[in-house]
């Protein structure tokens, strides 16, 4: 098997579940109790908090744990504009975010919350001045994504955060679920106020995620209760899956330093053979780009038909995102880029772990220039 | 050790953890995927969902899958109330709900809607006759636990569900959490429109749970994004936590039929134990309690200093509840009930699973009595 849709979700590292048995097992106190298993347990916890904490270059108190990527953007997108509609209901977001930051904000949307969208360049990157233009008195948050899905392009993270850090009222929120393990990215010095995360994008679980909350920022919870996470988001906290998020997240940080220049050159490699395959373009931008992701379309061939056909030669991929893939709807970042429309629908994209080899993108290359030469023969 | 603390959480069953590794390991596709990885996990998913939902006797897609109790609380609760707010802005609980309905219910407060408390009777118990007096012409929603996490009393959901099916316009909300193995619930025929259900309360994961939604009810999501779970609830699905649930409830379905009777077994000894200790009360009513709780309070004595002193002979029990317990504040359910305040801080829960044995009753007995006498004397 060659697995190349890690964007859409990774295999958990065996350590990463051992620890999560290991948790589960041993240590199944619920952390609110008061006696020596509830303790057992909190102890994990924080430890599992201060790990990631570390890894993040951030404090302790400032990760909080979540159920995952969608509930991470929901809570900062939702949490903020709730708690800060009094000062002003006006919110940006970029138009090539993920479904669960557009989502979040389209509901605000109907609750009388008014709504931009930056447009993106050829590359799908945000322009900087374009936030600034953006900017209305009422404006309370910002939502940009790190890395972009679908086609992997890098957001101007730093000079958002140097332009919103003139602007103390202004709230900016980062996705960062596709650039963990691969965009390394300085929070603090970036000026970051609400970062998401989710671990089964590193080799983690299904059903586990963090976000941080800058000291000081004050959030309104999604879910109200048992006052869990200094009260921002409640529920039995799922310590066996944040020790397994540690855990997964330590083991990327450390596979990176090899991983990551293997990646590079895997996706180089990629790049170089699929673009000499007729009819074939490459949507990820040459510069400004995560190395894991490369994205692209062939005229005339259906996409959906060569995922199948790859998969019968043992090769996974994925159409655009999984959020998006059973939609059948054109790749919202592909148009927001001006990609046309039947480029737009016949697009795939390859996602990247650090265990991809050379060999198995040579393998690929030869097999979707076979898959698109015998499809377009079909067709015509 | 003696674990007397299953209100709490369980230790989950062996065979749910292995579920749990075996789908993560060698089924961790996004069942969003278009390609065999995410079909093979997307029939687990469903495969999870229909057991689930034949052990409820409910239909397969009326099975929504959540990261626990309290998100499934916060769904039911929130996702109603703002869908139907142009419907009516009334909402009625009972005074003994878990913390996360009343603290969605506190929100929805903020946001303008009303909110009715319904009163409890000396043994826990709302009366249908103050919901149907409560009821207004702007009412949307009730919500009403099926049994009491501090006090074990059960609810009568039969009645106020057959009040409420002549109100079509009134959603009737059930907290199951702790119901789940110990008091059968029919939700078909007592109307229930949403009930939540908690998988680490029967054995199960932290992180996993699920909400009932009978069909063509609507809910607005707290979760936006990918439209997973039929758009109510975004976000990668927990495909190998929502197969250890089933398992868990399967298990534990399948356990019951002996494990209730050895429960009230264990739990009646109890009662006749504990209540001949000098100045112990027991809060848990006779009648209408299910078998897995038993709340009593000791004149005189400390609730923490005894939890810790009976801790050291390897005996774990509660305060109240493992969500309040650090709070310090008096039981809301015991003070709901017209408990003394002395005696409602001075509170300890015993909760059972089916493993707990005779044997370890009587030893929790002597060591309560032990316990109470000797810190009696060192308090006077």
């Amino acid at each position: 098997m060659i697995y190349f849709d890690n964007s859409a979700t990774t295999k958990p590292y065996k350590e990463v579940l051992d620890s999560f048995v290991k948790v589960s097992s041993d240590f199944f106190g619920n952390p609110s109790s008061l006696h020596g298993l509830g303790v057992q347990a909190e102890k994990l916890l924080t430890q599992a908090r201060t790990q990631i904490a570390n890894l993040l270059g951030v404090k302790t108190s400032e990760i909080y744990f979540t159920s995952g990527g969608t509930e991470s953007n929901n809570l900062a997108i939702k949490g903020s504009a709730i708690l800060n509609k009094n000062r002003g209901r006006h919110l940006i977001l970029s138009s090539v975010e993920h479904p669960s930051v557009r989502g979040a904000m389209e509901q605000l949307g109907k609750l009388g919350f008014d709504i931009t969208y930056l447009p993106a360049d050829q590359h799908g990157r945000v322009n900087v001045e374009d936030v600034k233009a953006s900017i209305q008195k009422n404006t309370i948050l910002v939502s940009v994504m790190h890395v972009n899905n679908e086609v992997g392009t890098i957001q101007p993270i730093s000079e958002i955060g140097g332009l919103l850090s003139q602007y103390p009222n202004i709230l900016f929120h980062v996705d960062a679920v596709q650039a963990v393990g691969k965009v390394p990215l300085n929070l603090l010095e970036n000026h970051v106020d609400l970062c998401s995360f989710s671990a089964h994008k590193f080799h983690g679980l299904k059903g586990t995620g963090a976000l941080f909350i800058r000291e000081g920022v004050r959030l309104d919870p999604l879910l109200s209760g048992g006052n869990q996470e200094w009260k921002v988001r409640s529920g039995t906290e799922n310590v066996a899956g944040a020790v397994a998020m540690a855990k997964a997240l330590r083991m990327t940080t450390e596979n990176s330093l090899s991983g990551l220049e293997r990646m590079k050159g895997v996706q180089s490699l990629l790049r170089k053979g699929l673009s000499k395959i007729d009819g074939l373009t490459i949507n990820t931008p040459l510069e400004h780009a995560a190395p894991h992701i490369l994205n692209f379309s062939i005229k005339g061939v259906k996409a959906e038909v060569l995922i199948h056909t790859l998969e019968q030669k043992g090769i996974y991929l994925s159409t655009t995102s999984a959020c998006s893939s059973k939609k059948q709807l054109p790749s919202q970042t592909l148009l927001a880029m001006g990609v046309p429309d039947d480029l737009a629908d016949s697009a795939f994209r390859i996602s990247l772990s650090y265990d991809n080899t050379v060999d198995e993108a040579n393998k690929v290359i030869v097999a979707i220039e076979e898959a698109a030469k015998q499809l377009r023969k079909v067709m015509s």
